[in-house]
């Protein structure tokens, strides 16, 4: 049995997670890693019996013990903070560490996963976006490695089995387009905050879905393929495919592609990285493609979705840009969650913070740490101002 | 520079092949198989400068003789008949046989190529419907390879490449539909043989592109699967899928699909049978998925196409039956293509063959080339008396 911790049990990817967990039956589950949903985390801590978890403060720490009292369920171990979740990470036993914190947060703690030679399972995008240079150096150093649990990476992980680096000639990564994929640039200006959150094919955390309607995601992704793969951003397409079920696809120097197909469900791609170098039998409905019957595919429109274009920027400067750039949209889009802009707003706001970053080399944490913190005061600043036209 | 045989080598498959050696610059073409086409192979003999070829008959040999002198050019050996191309696919220096002629002709040569230790580049799908066994036990004991080159195969070969066997659970052959997939059954009974040489999608031999519109071609191509690749009649499915852009897809256990695309060029395959392990790059145009736009599937219907059904039944029972209902096919394809006989004959005569024929394991040459003379003599028997309702 192997032993597995995971940072973000409560969120979408974590409770997915869990539910693989149950189904595969082979795991261990040491150490869980939440923020503020005490209620889901006890509910974890009774079904999987972690040695320890961490939560996002002290007062949640508390707010725990009493949910936990109120089931005579034995608590575990609390720490709180990054911490906390550095605790999880590295916890002795876990072989597998699943990365699925939202956001910056995830970080630290997943560099030191590494660091402690943990197979980590990534679906927290940013922290390769922040510093790919870093993580990967760190998983190469520790003979440990990354597997991607995002859906496209995942789908390029599998593309790639039989294929020698040298002869893949192209990443091609799908985007659904998000609900405003048909949509006028006017109708996506004026986009409403439960219009951008209606995602019409995955269910996923808040961050995620805006990222997805304003295409950053995207961006985010064209930035982690090349970390986790060795492409340059030259190498890597995006193309976009409303239905979902071409997860990606690589091109080789003959001419051939190679795609990888599969229901719009996250647990395939968990159960991948988890069962990773083996596939093991799954308890999903099988994909029909007569039953879906068609697959759109279209060319992204980067006019439309300027944030596509912002993240190919900061891959090809590199340095500091990509982490810069991951801040600002963070800030960004929590004011717009919190309905203080409007949707055209955060990729204003994104460049605005982009042009004022002076980049340099990614040496050390440290100095993706400043970047990171100095660019959310600018983007916060600008927020206060608004200094840019809308 | 690696030295190549072609079975074939003016059909649509063999012309292509010598474009391909003609693009990679890295073969030496020492032998070539064909039939009566003896302008052309004069052509290829004077571009590719082969030691031996092989022709039908002595009439073709003193054919090509005659235009070669046209030229001034120095002659090869010229050997005839069935000698002739076993010849062409034992040649000494030959490491790769690509073996692509069509129907029966083509059997003896291949199993002898195998026996003599050569890599066969195997288009000729008859071979393995007709002795999957022997073609591929020969193959594992003269240490030897047999590689795809029907785009389907390719395709599966390619998707094989980073999987293990047991856990790959079914193979998925993507079906074109022919000129008669939106047809009515009615429309297929009186389609004409010049509606039913016109494919939408690809540009192949007359005898191909007939199996094609009665989608025996897939039924052939499913018992092709089932020896290439080690798995039963129900772990391999087809899909129609009209594009004829995804070439084939493998279902894993745990539920993920991988698919190869590439343009309908068979240049693709060819070279990708020609170089594996490696890949090479391609002088041919890259697939445009944006452009292309849209992919389409549905099922299969096995009432209006009863080839499909017969195909599977034939793979079911097993030992000579399969050769019987190749055989039957050729007689009756040839009928259609003589004008002799309707389109929605051709199953019907292949039916009552199969149903008179006394099926036996295949234990050896001479047990299959007995069933396939038989089920010949039946066929045209029954072409003679037209003994079946129409």
């Amino acid at each position: 049995m192997k032993s597995i911790s995971i940072l973000g049990s409560t969120g979408s990817i974590g409770c997915n997670t869990l539910k693989v967990v149950d189904f595969l039956g082979e795991f261990r589950v040491v150490a869980l890693g939440a923020g503020k949903n005490v209620e889901k985390l006890a509910e974890q801590i009774r079904r999987f019996k972690p040695e320890i978890v961490a939560v996002e403060n002290g007062i949640c720490a508390e707010n725990l013990l009493r949910e936990l009292r109120k089931t005579n369920t034995k608590a575990p171990q609390i720490e709180t903070g990054e911490t906390g979740l550095v605790s999880v990470a590295t916890r002795d036993e876990a072989e597998i560490v699943v990365s699925a914190t939202v956001g910056a947060v995830g970080f630290v703690p997943t560099l030191r996963a590494l660091e402690a030679g943990k197979t980590v399972a990534l679906a927290n995008k940013e922290t390769l976006v922040m510093a790919g240079e870093l993580m990967t150096k760190t998983a190469r150093e520790n003979k440990t490695e990354i597997l991607p649990v995002d859906s496209e990476h995942n789908a390029i992980h599998q593309c790639l089995r039989g294929e020698k680096r040298s002869e893949v000639k192209r990443l091609i990564l799908t985007a659904s387009g998000g609900p405003f994929r048909a949509k006028s640039k006017t109708e996506i200006e004026n986009a409403t905050r439960a219009e951008a959150l209606n995602h019409p094919k995955w269910k996923m955390g808040d961050k995620i879905t805006i990222d997805s309607a304003t295409l950053m995601n995207k961006g985010l992704e064209v930035i982690e393929a090349c970390w986790l793969f060795d492409f340059s951003a030259e190498e890597i397409s995006v193309i976009v495919h409303p239905e979902s079920i071409v997860h990606s696809l690589i091109e080789l120097v003959d001419g051939s592609i190679i795609a990888q197909l599969g229901a719009t469900d996250m647990r395939h791609a968990i159960q991948y990285a988890l069962t990773f170098p083996d596939r093991k039998p799954s308890n999903l409905a099988p994909l029909d493609l007569a039953t879906l019957s068609q697959l759109n595919f279209e060319e992204p429109d980067f006019d439309k979705f300027p944030c596509l274009a912002l993240a190919y920027r900061a891959l090809k400067t590199g340095g500091t840009l990509p982490a810069a750039m991951n801040a600002a949209n963070e800030i960004a889009v929590q004011a717009f969650l919190d309905d203080k802009i409007r949707l055209s707003e955060i990729p204003k706001i994104i460049e605005i913070v982009m042009n004022q970053h002076r980049t340099q080399a990614v040496n050390s944490l440290e100095i993706v740490q400043e970047a990171d913190k100095k660019a959310r005061i600018e983007a916060e600043k600008i927020l206060e101002v608004k200094c840019y036209a809308s």
